[in-house]
């Protein structure tokens, strides 16, 4: 799957929050995310522009736990990108596997997510500890189709928003100063 | 955790079967198992005597999905390693992920296991397509403790199953030809 994804930074939340209203979004759930990364031994992906992050949202009475998998960003304009994930049951254990296989853990970031639906688009108000705060939009396109619609819609929607400086490429890893 | 583990290759089920019945041994299930076996690209877990593989055994009307390493073997009786284990929802995707990380798919065993409780030993009869069938005794004994004890309790329990010779140190992968 490809993730189509632009990202920007804001100085604040409010005005985005009533224009998500107006424009028909749907805000979907609150959540605290909480992602480890890890780097290969053989490679750097800061380097390589590849991530590996276990991720840990608290669900309920316990935690939903997904590992990920991202590839090199595919333009100059975006984060669009490969993307593959799994649920798992067991941070620590995939940790160790990791560890075992040669991963090391690279840095943990953490955020408060405010999700919201809009058509096929997911748009998320983004809290990073230690980043400020940004809004991203993404969709997700099937591999080998062009993403090139996609990213239009995304810019368009910004534009509704009110929202046309601010964009971002570098992850929030690397926004934090550790390697990606 | 560590597995403690010895295999030995046998004639036929049955006499085995009334030995564990007359032993107390509590048959627990029968389940089908697919073990895809990646190696890595920057060494050969044949060499290193490692293994990662995603299982798939199929459970009421779904699949459940197993991601295990295992570490190089302890000692020159048994199978005893470092075994790490996670449930994971997909194993497409899983395998997605260990391809891009740099994995190859090496080989697919599959098998049917009869699995049985003894104690806190696992026993299980395995007719493994292709290699023939094989008893498995295991148990598990937390990373830093001596496994002795537990080892010598195996070689007990198969001697009272009237087994000793047979015994296999190779796992299914290598019995079939493949790389472990």
């Amino acid at each position: 799957m490809i993730e189509v994804e632009v990202k920007a930074k804001v100085k604040n939340f409010s005005d985005i929050k009533e224009k998500l209203i107006e424009m028909g979004a749907q805000k979907i759930k609150d959540e605290y995310q909480s992602d480890t990364y890890f780097n290969a031994h053989d490679r750097d992906f800061g380097v390589t522009d590849e991530a590996l992050r276990i991720r840990e949202i608290p669900e309920n009475s316990g935690k939903r736990f997904i590992l990920t998998y991202k590839g090199a960003k595919m333009d100059d304009l975006s984060k669009t990108r490969q993307e593959v994930e799994v649920d798992i049951t067991d941070s620590e254990n995939m940790a160790l596997i990791l560890i075992n296989l040669g991963f090391k853990k690279a840095a943990v970031v953490t955020k408060d997510r405010s999700i919201y639906h809009l058509d096929e688009f997911i748009i998320t108000l983004d809290t990073v500890h230690g980043a400020g705060i940004y809004v991203e939009i993404e969709t997700d396109v099937e591999d080998g189709k062009d993403t090139t619609d996609s990213l239009n819609q995304i810019f368009e929607i910004y534009k509704t928003m009110g929202i046309e400086d601010g964009f971002e490429r570098r992850s929030y890893l690397e926004l934090l100063g550790a390697p990606k």
